[in-house]
Formats: C-alpha cells, sequence, structure tokens
C-alpha cells in the first residue's frame, strides 16, 4: 500500500467521519443477568499505591469471574441442542467430549460487518414497553418494518426492540421472573429465519418471549434459530438510542471474543453512519 | 430510515463487500501471558446431556476466569501511574477507592473506527522476528513507513511488528523473561506520542522493549504513552496475517468490553478494506 | 515415638472412638448467600472421558469461583473496621495496601480445638425458629445456659441458635432481607465479650440481628466482637444436628483456610465427643 | 449436657491442652502448583476505605478463584478413573453428568480425626531430600516404620515425607518437571492398601513418585489407592514441622470442604497431641 495509490473505498468513508450508536451495556458487578450463568464479577487484585517500580510507576490491574451469557452477549450454535442435536445435526454430547465445542463454538462466529435493520416494535405500537410475556407477532415485525420503510434481507441482522431494556437499569425486573418477558416466539423467529437473516438480536435478556412466571423453560425461538437455521442471537441489547436516533438500517459491527469452544461471548455491538 | 432514501455511504461501500483480516489471538486456557496477571481460564458448567428440558432442549454455558491483561488486549489508561499520578494528573491512589476506575477506565475508551497503520519492522529488516531484547529505534520505524510509501498521522492507530509474535505458539519464549522481547523504547514511544497518533499496537505481550531476564521492572513506552500522552496501548496482537497480506494502512476496528472501571480489555481488532 | 511409650492421651479417647457432628453447610452452586459478596460456583474443567491417559486413566478436576463470607464462614479480624480502625487500633486503610490484610487476616486465626458451647435460644424460647428481626436479648442467652446448665467461660466458642438455620433450604428466604433475621444486637455481644470468649456462631448469615428491609446497614456486634474485643465470628452454621443431640458442651473443631491475606474463609467445624 | 454430669473425655483432654502441628500450606497467589488445574487467585474486591457505612464502620472482602488441587488437598475418590471405572465400579463418565460427581465427590469424604503416623523416609535415609525421580520403595516404608518404632494399622492416616516439601519455597522446582519428583510408586501403593490405611499423603504435588521430564502420564499409585481400595490421597502436606518434632503417630485431624460434587478439595489438616 502506498499513499500515492489510489485510496480504500472504506477507509476514504471512515476519513470523512463515522457516528456510531453503541448497542452494548456496560459491564457493572451487581448487574441484572439470569441466575443461570455465573455472575459477572470485576475486581482489581493490584491498585494504584499497592507496589511502586524503581522507576517511580505503578500498574494495576484486574480480575473477572463471568458466564458468557451475561451482559450484552452472543449465544453461539453450540449453546443450544433439542433431541441431542445441535445445528447441521452435530450429536450436542460428543461435541462437549473434552470441555469445548469446537464445532459450533463461539470461535466459529466470523465477525460481523454487514446491514443490520431496527425493527422498533415497542415504537410502532406507541408504547414505552411491551407488557411482560406479550408475544411479538408475524403481523407485528411487518408492520414495523412497512412503517418504518425497511425491509429485512438475506444476511442482515435483525434487532427487534420490545422497549423492555428501558428497565435494565431496574435490575431483577428486567430479567423478568414472575413479570415475564416480551418477545417474538417460534412464529416470529420463522418468519427471521425465512427471511435468510444472519443473525437476530432483542434488548431482552433471552430474546425470545417469556411466559408470566414461566423462566425458561421452553425456548422455541432458540431452537427455530441456533438449532434449525443457524442464525445467532444476541441478547440484551441497549437499542433505546438507536430508536430515539431512528436509524433503521446501518452497519452492524459485531466482534465476539474469540473463546475457544465456548457457548456465547460478551460482546458490545455497534451501529455506525457515515456522518452527514 | 427508508430504503428509498439515499444509501448511506459507510453501508454502501460495506454491502459490496469488505475484507477483514483478524488482528486477536484465540483465548484458550494455556496460552502464553504474564504471570502478573490472573490466566485465562474457560470451563463448561453445563454440558449438552447434563439436562434436558421437557420441549427436549438443553443449553449448555461457560464460566470464565480471566485478567484482562491477557491475550490481545487493550490498556486503558488507569492502568499505569507515574510518581502517583495517571494521564492528566489524576491521582492514582485516590482514583482507585472504591475498587473501580471511574476516571480513565477502559469504559472511558471510546470504541475505534479510523485509519490503521501497519509498521512491519521485522519484514523492513528483513528477518522472520527481531532479537529478544532488541530495541525498534526511531530509525527503523521512519525507514519501515518511507519504504511502505505510508505516513503516520494523528488520530491513526500505529500496528508495529517485531515479529515476535510468530512464536506465540511455542507458549513460554513468547513471554520473554531469559531473552528479552523486541519492541519500542522511550525513544520509539516518543516518536509516536510526537505524530499525535491514538493508538499503539505490537506483536508482543509488553509492546515495548524488554531487557533480556530484565522482566517488567522499567516500562519507560508504557509510561509515555499512557500517562504521559493518554495514548492506548493494545498488546499481544496477530500481526502475520496483515503483514503477509502487504496491507500497509486500512479501517482499524476495536471494540474493547464495556468494563466499568476497569484497567484493561480482552478485544479482538480488525483490519479491514473495501473489497477489490 | 515408639509403640511402646506411654500413649498420647488425646489419641488414646480418639482410638476409643469419637462421634461428631458436622456445623457446616454444604457447598453448591445456587446456595444462599448474601449478594455482596462473590458467588459461589463449582464446575468441572476435566471430566472423565475427556481425556484418557496411556495407561486408561483419567483424572477429573475442578474450578471454584468463590467469596470468603459463603457458606459456613469464618469472620478474620480484618474483616470490619470502624472509624478507620480495625482490632487494635490498626489502620485500616493502611493495612489494605497490597492487596492482602497481612495484618489481622485469616492467616492470623490459630485453627481452634477448644471447648464449644451450644446455646439454643429457639429450643429454649419453645420455638422453631425466632421470627426475623428478632434480638436476641441477654436475658434470653442467661436463661438459654441456665436451662441448659452450661456456662460459659473465657476462651470458649459460644453458637448460639436462633432457629433461622432451619430455614436455608428455602434459599432467599434465609438470606434475609424484608423478613430481617434474628440475632444478638450490641447487648448480647457485649456479654460474650465480657465472658472473654474467643469466636462466636449463629445459624444465619450475619450472625447478628438484622432489622426487617434493614439489610446490612449498621452491624454492632460485629463492631463489638471484632473490632472491640478480637472476638471470631462464625456464620450460616448448620446447629440442627447439635440442638437435635441435645450437645450442650463439645469439643469445637474449626480449621479456617491459610488464606494468606483474606478477610475470611469458609470452614466446616466439628462437634466432637468421646464415643459412649 | 450439664456442668455436673461427669465430662467428657475427649474434651477433658482438650481442656487440659493440646499441641498442634499445622500440616497445611499457605495459601498465596503464586504459589508452586500443577499446570494442569486453574491457578489459586484471591484478590479483594473491597478494601476498608472503600465505602464507609452510616455509623462509620467498613467491611472488607475477597474473591477467590482456584482449583481443588491446588496448596495442600485431597484427592476425592471421584479424581481418578480407570478402563472407565472409578472406584467400585462407578461408571466414570456416567457418574459426571450434570457437572457433579454425586457418588465419590469430596463431600462424601467424612471428616478425619483419627490416627496419624509419618514415615520419614528422607529422615530414616539421612538425606535433607530424596532426589527427583526416586522411588521410595517397600524397603524404605519397612525400615522407616520400624526405626521409628511405629506400625501401621487399619484406619490410619499415612503420611511419608521424602523431603521435597522443603523445596516449596523455591516455586517452579517443588512442581518437578525435569527433575521428576521423589514418592511411591505401585508397590509402595499396594503395601499400603494391604495395611487397610485410610488416607495417605506425602509432601510432594502428586504424592507418587513422577520420572524425570515424565509428568503426570502415569500414576500407577493413584490408580491402586483410588479406584483399586477407595483410599484417599492427601498432597502437598508441609511435613517438615512434624519431622522436626519426631512425632512418629498422633491424633490427624481433617475436613474437607465439603463441595457438592467436587473432585478435591484444599485442606489444612492438622496434627495433635496432649500436651505434656
Amino acid at each position: 500500500m502506498n499513499d500515492a495509490h489510489p485510496k480504500d473505498a472504506l477507509l476514504e468513508v471512515v476519513q470523512r467521519g463515522v457516528e456510531s450508536i453503541d448497542l452494548g451495556r456496560q459491564l457493572r458487578t451487581g448487574m441484572p443477568q439470569s441466575p443461570n450463568h455465573p455472575q459477572f464479577w470485576h475486581t482489581l487484585p493490584r491498585r494504584h499505591g499497592d507496589m511502586v517500580r524503581a522507576d517511580g510507576s505503578s500498574a494495576a490491574n484486574d480480575m473477572i469471574t463471568t458466564g458468557t451469557h451475561v451482559g450484552t452477549h452472543i449465544d453461539a450454535l453450540a449453546h443450544v441442542s433439542f433431541q441431542g442435536k445441535m445445528h447441521g445435526g452435530v450429536d450436542a454430547v460428543a461435541a462437549g467430549v473434552g470441555g469445548k465445542y469446537e464445532e459450533l463454538g463461539v470461535h466459529t462466529i466470523e465477525p460481523m460487518v454487514r446491514r443490520g435493520v431496527l425493527l422498533d416494535v415497542a415504537g410502532h405500537l406507541g408504547v414505552d414497553c411491551c407488557e411482560g410475556g406479550y408475544e411479538i407477532t408475524v403481523a407485528d415485525l411487518e408492520a414495523t418494518a412497512e412503517r418504518a420503510g425497511v425491509t429485512v434481507g438475506a444476511g442482515d441482522v435483525v434487532l427487534i426492540r420490545s422497549g423492555w431494556g428501558s428497565r435494565f437499569a431496574e435490575g431483577a425486573p428486567y430479567v423478568g421472573g414472575p413479570s415475564g418477558v416480551p418477545g417474538v416466539g417460534e412464529a416470529g423467529a420463522t418468519w427471521l429465519a425465512e427471511r435468510g437473516v444472519h443473525a437476530a438480536g432483542a434488548d431482552t435478556i433471552a430474546f425470545e418471549r417469556l411466559a408470566p412466571g414461566g423462566g425458561h423453560a421452553l425456548l422455541p425461538a432458540h431452537r427455530v434459530l441456533l438449532v434449525e437455521h443457524g442464525i445467532y442471537i444476541v441478547e440484551a441489547l441497549d437499542l433505546e438510542g438507536l430508536a430515539a436516533a431512528g436509524w433503521g438500517e446501518f452497519t452492524f459491527v459485531l466482534v465476539p471474543l474469540n473463546i475457544f469452544g465456548a457457548t456465547g461471548s460478551p460482546v458490545r455491538p455497534l451501529a455506525l453512519r457515515a456522518a452527514r
């Protein structure tokens, strides 16, 4: 590469300026998360002042303990099986021998730089937040897309906003439990799969509708997307800023940690646009 | 947004196709890392076959324990102090009270989508790998840039390849210890700072030159970059693919985990270009 | 030592047979614990079947993440400070520099083999369980001791049973929160300190009375015992078996993990008696 | 129990005074341990000074991450299998389904209060420390016992001192690796099993002899003891004080953490004697 060479088209756009909306939640000890997964904990084994080097410098450092399905995160295909099989018919028990999912683990997810689409269902329905247990229907998805003037195409990443994410700061109520949580069900997941999306995300912990009091007993949308169609799921997104900005389509960037054999990864996805 | 509207310039380029080179190391239990930091460990508390739901589905999950300065990672400004002060004169001991660096923690690093430049020093010197303890000089940096026809500008992310990263798979030798590790010293760091770079990275654990047997006793480049100039450091990059592809400049994408108050974060940076 | 030598008096008793009552709770992922402390998690990184050695053998292993004030545990004197001082006037902030409490950490607690006394307050009051928020009074303690015919002496370990431990299996209610938790207050702690006890324990998470809804805002018994008198506190004991057996005094054995600089340790105390 | 009642014989001895020798190593971040297991790390999420309560008090706390086969520890029978079976013919793979060894896990080990015997092989051989890779023979064990005038009986806990424990403070050399580690082999383990011991311990990480450079590839003594005979193994004991004191027999106390389903536990065993 030489500065005299024709400029790369991507870099040219980037250097003219890019606007970015952060779709990830901040990782904090005590944030709401599913009790099925190891809690996120961050601590400082070494702080400034603990030890000073000969030259007057010091270094502080961290220890993290966490599940991978906490905070904003992506589900690898290895996360879910149905009747003993993962996506592509992979034997789920055999695949885990060795303590790593070498097949379908999160290290097999390519970093994403692709079209993202926001379906702001709460906005379309005119509510701050869909009710706990509300199932977002195919009709809701289609009407939302139509009103926003966006189409959902093959290879897209579709983000579904129920408004439930506005409750993240409340803590336990965000997780759901007694209230249930809004989201798509089997029908909505099938609609997404029929459109050939690459990944689907939502502003809730479980992506899909949870019945009031029902917990995580049945997760049909996970089965449809992860197992049957190989479509990744992104959970606990912060879609409030994206909805407020009114971005219906955008460049979606998501880079999972490359954890060999894991079933998921915390992520911090971005929505990007050229500055205007 | 409406599909009829003029297309976003960034998305247009992205949809014509983007090439990507992964600059992050895979996170694996047992990979080489500094003994100063908690080891990376990944395990599966739940595997498929451990428990099956009523509907025939099962979910596997993970537990991770790790430092933040392991694998490919970014140093936040809170990582290093000099004579009791962090960047901007922030009192380093006071800033850590509460167990979080609210000032200058890794949550204050904005996701990066900006120009990246590779300075392939090993390539320029015609070696596979600079020797342990070799200090990359200002003359090396300038000659490498000149030969590649790239300039280092304000706001850029500069990645310096010593070739030491080709030893990552060897394990302990990559960490250095008796051999030392190649890298810039105070002079090289000053040269980077004078050019106003946003961040600097290298294919070694400590970014800067470590003397043979010298360990981490003195880290002048960290002081210059993090403390004096507020320039982020990215370590343990995989620059082999980038050098092999001959990309001298590119769009550099790096999204730290948004860990409130931490001194660093594992990252998986990408180099991007429009497909040709 | 020679078998012909006169037998050790302790070993002689032991070899005639010893009865033991386990006073510790089983450590299980998901057990009730204070939300202030890192959750106990146990997982198996390696299971049998993951890897078989050349000779046909395999080894399974564990990873544990945990706070030290979870499950049945002991508080070191370093756990609590009052107005900036720990026991003996040690400066609390200065003592923690370095990330270890070299003074007063749990490694400074000698293993205990000494007289234990059970004060079964719930039994004396004729209830299964004292109510949440009930303050166990000095009169309760004295009447309980008198009825049992035991005296509390210098150097003893005194275990106070409120019956709340019978709720451990219920999970969240055991922790308290809205209901409060029964226990001694400042007066009861002072009574214990006046008797010169070596350590005091209870069948609740916080040892002392928690007001309904009050959380851990004020912990006067901790101040009296740990800070003012250097008396260790043992929490979340299982005293149900001891009460059922009607043991009023016994040999109490408690061996903290020797964790350098920690503020506490999970423990599994035993009550022992010569077999009859 | 009533103070007027005849005193418990055990308590009577205890109250006349007990001498204790600590057989456990201090748990410190950075101590030598097998690289096969998660490292021991201790950190303080909260230190005094981080937060002060309304009443002027503060509490500091800990986070621990660790394997269970680190520091002084006990191996549960679930730790090792041979040709797919654990002790008693339990199917090793099936037993681990669920992520806990409900059968043969460390929670099934009863706390030990029983006769302990020291076989100070290094003392008998007149060396500070047996050489790396030295196999302690049956003849060594028998001669050591004879000279000390102790017999090894059914139900005893036998502690074998090679002197290698004196190298614990050296760090990496203690682990062995190139040098190998001294210990019994299959023959010595068989000799112990024939005597019906309850548990066997040593002052090395692996209990048994490791060949120079051989690592943990073959562990016949583990097979003989854990799998074939259901005899527990205690590793990384500190036997220096016990040997120096010349205690050949004593009361041995070991209380594993009651971790449901784990393959081992850190322990801090004690040798006790009535004061003289």
